[in-house]
């Protein structure tokens, strides 16, 4: 749409189907929350930024906790998506698989330009401040990635590929921890470097 | 001194010397700071935590920034200390020296009923949302971890204890990017588990 076609005041978004509006206002949530956090993204800001009228929201939510743990199951289902992209591909080994999301991680961290964390990691951190619905949210997103993570590890076992000694349930759990770590000192200095760092020397114990 | 005796009004932190004032501001800042994060810290409230009027805290402090880069600091000097007495205790092998640290650290995160996560870590999360001159200390604050832990390293590899062919100061970062994945993993779950698991897997990959 023409910005300066616009008719003045008139807001952009509230003219849409109403499902076309709550699709808008969860993508801009997420943008909020993964560069600025739950407790500081303003909801008058993001409603702004995708010009949704307040009356428009509360149709779609009940409040700003309703808001965030909607964007939160939404980023949830959209990784575990990307997750099953690569992890289910059956058209490569399953180690590779596990390479090929690391490497479709690191290049939509670097899309953003290193300015958007893990929703997931952020939250964790912001975790203590947060209304309580949002810890169970978190753990519960943890146990699906990493399950994922684990159906793929025990695949690479069946297949030889790491040894029939490895926990994979247990090896899953250390990725993730590790991960975020990786992510957020990606975030930090603007990087894939930390990336790559920890995705190597996790393969590496794998293979030994 | 008995809180029930105190007359009323009277500010119990400002009778102190400025200097025990500044100390006592640094330390309240430091719970603040690694149980809600900076941004979510008011200035208000972390005084009227320990009774100082704002005159005093402008006494020693230019403003919120400024209060803030002096906990950071303050952290950043009390972290490495903790980290010396681990890994430079040569009554140890230096290995054993990590493992004591980690227990250390495990043990404060239980001391504080994993309510507290790492103020660097915290940190780095907000750091999008942080006056610039964060960014760079966190930086400065890892690179001076990681350089500890990566001398104790090379001390294990010199006495035989990791094998030749580990690169230390990129074993080093791996374990500060893990690590601080593992905090705020635990922190999230309430338990140690987070910290033992990766501590462990980090621990093997160094003695293969």
């Amino acid at each position: 749409m023409d910005n300066l076609k616009r008719r003045r005041g008139r807001p952009k978004i509230s003219q849409d189907a109403p499902a076309n509006t709550k699709a808008v206002l969860l993508r801009a949530g997420l943008t909020w929350l993964t560069t600025t956090g739950f407790n500081l993204s303003s909801l008058d800001n993001i409603l702004r930024s995708v010009q949704v009228p307040k009356g428009s929201f509360y149709h779609h939510f009940d409040n700003k906790e309703d808001f965030g743990l909607q964007v939160l199951d939404q980023y949830r289902r959209y990784f575990e998506n990307k997750l099953d992209r690569s992890l289910k591909n059956d058209s490569v080994a399953p180690l590779q698989r596990l390479k090929n999301f690391m490497a479709d991680a690191s290049t939509s961290m670097a899309r953003y330009d290193y300015r958007r964390g893990c929703l997931i990691g952020n939250l964790e951190v912001e975790v203590a401040t947060l209304p309580t619905a949002f810890h169970q949210a978190i753990i519960d997103t943890y146990h699906s990635w990493q399950n994922k993570v684990a159906g793929c590890l025990r695949l690479a076992q069946a297949q030889g590929e790491i040894s029939p000694d490895k926990e994979c349930q247990y090896l899953a759990e250390i990725f993730w921890i590790g991960w975020e770590g990786a992510v957020s000192r990606a975030r930090l200095v603007s990087s894939d470097i930390p990336l790559h760092q920890f995705g190597q020397f996790f393969l590496q114990q794998l293979l030994r």
